[in-house]
């Protein structure tokens, strides 16, 4: 498809426009994919505010955004298992094949992955992006392209709910009620998990967690939040407790509410890099903490739960902008933290 | 058996003295066992310099030791495993059977363990003791009862590289040369892994490791600890790491020195009970922690080991002491680190 | 409580008759339960049938049945978890605690083990039992005794799912659609598993299935199983199998049926204890079979998935007997197969 | 490398004759290795005897042989970790790399496998090879190509050793003592197993595993296999059971002598590909059956395993022949069972 489109960028700390470039042509093992939706996920927010994670520094003029949602409309020459009007989520990480991890399967270890919006790499706040066709998943008949977009989210929640192992009988515990909180809980569900209580500071966010099925809620700055998962797992500590806030006093929380011999799945990143943790209660309770990064395998089992119904995707949305609104979607999103637990960019119908 | 023994005390912080007790009488259940060797513990010694590990607080007169070796002189009416003459090793906790942790084989997370040497319960540094006959395992004819005072230690070591998944074609380090540096590096080579690189700032104790079969040892007050591990690992870092030393500047080179995917076994715990760790790292290597607490199910394999040869007990001790010279060998174990690697108080021949 | 109670004892092979014995009084650290529910099992209809199975042997006058549900009507003086009053399921099998497989935590494989209608010991076909405490499990208010009773096999169910590590994302198939066949079919939907299907021969069983929630059924007398497999999961085969039906064909079936490098768990016993199966495809394939004896660690998260509406358990009944009923509950149970999915005998409100 | 090579040839079944071919070139991605030696495996010996194994029918003139060792003579231009010069073993199979069973690193079940001297593929009884850079390892100076070539048939044992989760403290039984039951045993020993007993009908094969370091041998035609499996392990059963004789006693007397809970690993196929096993036994005792295909991410652990002198790789082979005695060591392998453990090709210094 020849011709251009719009593609919103990144051109300094704080501030978004837009160029137009070139439809990019998909080689033979790609697809050329018009975008739908883009979630906006808090790495986009957190380049956007501050030019830079670790050691990834933006270049502007960037393109942010990596959780894409779009349908198929050309089609390289050695793809087979899509065609043209296919409706696709795009799995954004891009893998050697060759390393010593992607030969294991581990493939989100791979040291020479290239994943959207990941400085040099631009992301997806565009009209159209050609991506390797392995990585487009075709989407049923009843899961929208919006709920494409989050499959890259609740990809996190469910590595973070396999990792730790999450099955029937298992109270489990969620720290944070973002838009990963969120997913997390919902990966604890679909798998199985009997109880899932989630804890957050923003009423509005334990709401949506009660909206979308968690067993209960506990707001930390109201409650006493050791004391009452203790009680809410009679006296014992949850068996399983997924962080996703990221913050040390939660995650001090987890050690202190987790049950001997149980799990903790540390998702969430600290701003610092740094927590200061009670080491030595958790080497008395004999805990074990699986820290997770990104995801592996995990679409075609996530695409697959929404299907069926086992996860209400769509309902973690509270904010849907253009792409001409790209400036007021970033700005909205990282000042009204209370306000919006999860915004999406819509690119097309 | 009537009579009087011979028990050392611990009178005050500091504080060795001795009394005279009536020889315990053995339960149904249980064999008395006359002593031979207790070995010396880190907790010993921090009971002994601080009166207190955590909320465990020493109420003088008190008795330390928790790793014995002895010979069975009388049985209880329903042991039928052992008999008068039997030498055997004891493991130092008996636990209730009956909670959950019990039921499911996780013995150790047991909270109502009973276990010598924890206040208030006291230890073996003493003539005889009476003991669950279940607790008390038989030596074969080639392992003698100084080494079966050493498997408690052993089991601590076994129970990390179990843990841990200890495993042939491993690159591993040990953080820390010390009793259970030592043992923890034993256990991993018992098990097949193929390469085991020891840590510590000493000397003498890097060159008892190598003496006891290391691959290689690291000074970490001469040499640079991280790189060195890169380098010896073909730039990928540890396939597994067991962390003895319970200092945070070993843990973070730990994590710093681990590979992508790799699991960092937590055995040591640090004096003010907490740690500053660079968790955003292990969450970009996806890196797994398995904290440990003791050891289950493992007295039987360690004694084994031993028997066969594939790990040399008798070779981590360095100082042996009279029960007479209780408060010498405290004092010696705690003030002369550099020199003193494991003592073992000898009760009788 | 004194008294008499009416017992069903087995008086030869085919042959119910009725006793009245001394209402047994518990011990210490057991409870009497007034039973109100007792299920028929396959190994009670085989022990009437044949008065043997293996190497039990039957000794009339020999009581049956061992899937109870009931109220405590009187309480050890060592027990502290159940009062008078309570709601019981009661897990048959009460083991050593000693022995190697009890202390590992596995004490279904206990060799001690007593276990309720296995000879010599009797079963519950009778108004009254005392069990140990330890192995009475409340009911909460929403689970009825009926229910209760049926805890039972539906550990079985369990079991097998858990063995085979069911999990959301799998495309599961279940051999035999007798009471083991659903129960393992609503254990692994529990478990989260996306579709399960069900194979049988009798069309009533496989109505009840769907009934019950299965994904779809396979009647193995008019389709090709194997055929029908591959085409519901793309081609690939099933990726976790759970055989109830004992027989060789089906065994054959799921060798055929399965994805490489996918699971078998074997629950069914053939009738001549011997089957003949297609190793080499099993090779090649790269399968694993677990084989799956009862269940261990089981009815807390049997009565909470009840309770929690994830299975539909008083829906597999399909004819209620009084204990009165006895000979005509057995004998239907054996001879109507085609009617009776699984009968239970109500002995009291 | 321009010219000719000698290719020895199934012309027919039970008939070898040579060919001349033009030395391959090597692609981008690969090396040419001039062949120094292969062993001989029993499909080898099953092709040249029947002419089949299952659906892989030979079709002459066909090339046998798949354990190949070697020395880099040319290297393709985008291959980095091979020089001329590298001496290395070659793993014989090359994957897709892009179906589900590559990319979960479970490549030994690809479909689409290019395995040496599988019909229609050819072997490597010849002079060069040109194979892929990323499948030829290369050996450590005290890794001799002899026993490169052999690296194969040890990557199978360790497969199966791993897939049993073979470790220390077990007590293990090999069932056969052919090239595959040897390398399974030093496997295990490798891995830390503390007894392995090695079951034959052959005296000469029994002598050959005592000499590589079994713990104990039975031969099976002269004593009572599970008696004696029994009286070697306290009467509990082995811990876990390696099968690779193929044959359905063995594999019978594998689930008599298996402890309850443990884990049989079948390697060996049987003629008629089927068995007739005691299943109801193997539920009784909760067995686990891993069956298992080749190996995946072995070759760097084996040939690191036979540096360190963790295996005596060597000391299985009882033959070498020349190239041109193709003819004479198929025809002896086949013939002389009980003479020749293990024939090797010697095609260069």
């Amino acid at each position: 498809m020849d011709g251009k489109m719009k593609v919103a960028v990144m051109t300094g700390i704080g501030k978004m426009g837009f160029e137009e470039r070139d439809i990019p042509k998909p080689a033979a093992d790609e697809v050329l994919v018009k975008l739908e939706y883009v979630g906006i996920c808090g790495s986009d927010m957190h380049y956007y505010e501050t030019g830079a994670i670790g050691d990834y520094v933006v270049e502007p003029p960037f393109v942010l955004g990596h959780e894409p949602g779009g349908t198929v409309v050309e089609v390289g020459e050695n793809v087979t298992h899509l065609k043209v009007g296919d409706r696709v989520a795009l799995e954004p990480g891009k893998t050697c094949g060759k390393c010593e991890f992607c030969k294991e399967g581990k493939y989100n270890l791979c040291p020479d992955v290239i994943f959207f919006a990941t400085p040099p790499v631009d992301g997806v706040f565009q009209e159209y992006v050609a991506h390797e066709a392995a990585l487009c998943f075709k989407l049923p008949d009843n899961v929208s392209t919006l709920e494409g977009a989050l499959i890259e989210p609740l990809a996190v929640g469910f590595h973070a709910a396999i990792q730790g192992d999450a099955h029937l009988g298992q109270k489990a515990v969620v720290m944070g009620a973002g838009c990963i909180g969120l997913v997390s809980m919902m990966a604890l569900k679909a798998r199985g998990v009997s109880e899932v209580y989630v804890v957050d500071l923003m009423d509005k966010r334990l709401e949506k967690a009660m909206e979308l099925g968690a067993t209960g809620v506990i707001n930390g700055g109201k409650e006493d939040v050791v004391a009452k998962i203790r009680e809410l797992t009679g006296g014992m500590g949850a068996d399983l407790i997924i962080e996703t806030a990221g913050s040390q006093p939660t995650t001090v929380q987890a050690i202190h509410a987790a049950k001997k011999g149980s799990t903790i799945v540390l998702v969430g990143y600290s701003k610092s890099g740094e927590m200061t943790l009670p080491m030595s209660l958790a080497l008395d309770k004999e805990l074990t903490f699986k820290t997770v990064f990104r995801y592996r395998h995990i679409y075609p089992l996530a695409i697959d739960a929404v299907a069926k119904g086992k996860v209400n995707l769509k309902g973690i949305v509270t904010d849907i902008f253009t792409l001409d609104q790209a400036q007021e979607a970033m700005d909205h999103s990282i000042h009204d933290k209370a306000d919006i637990v999860k915004a999406v960019i819509k690119i097309a119908e």
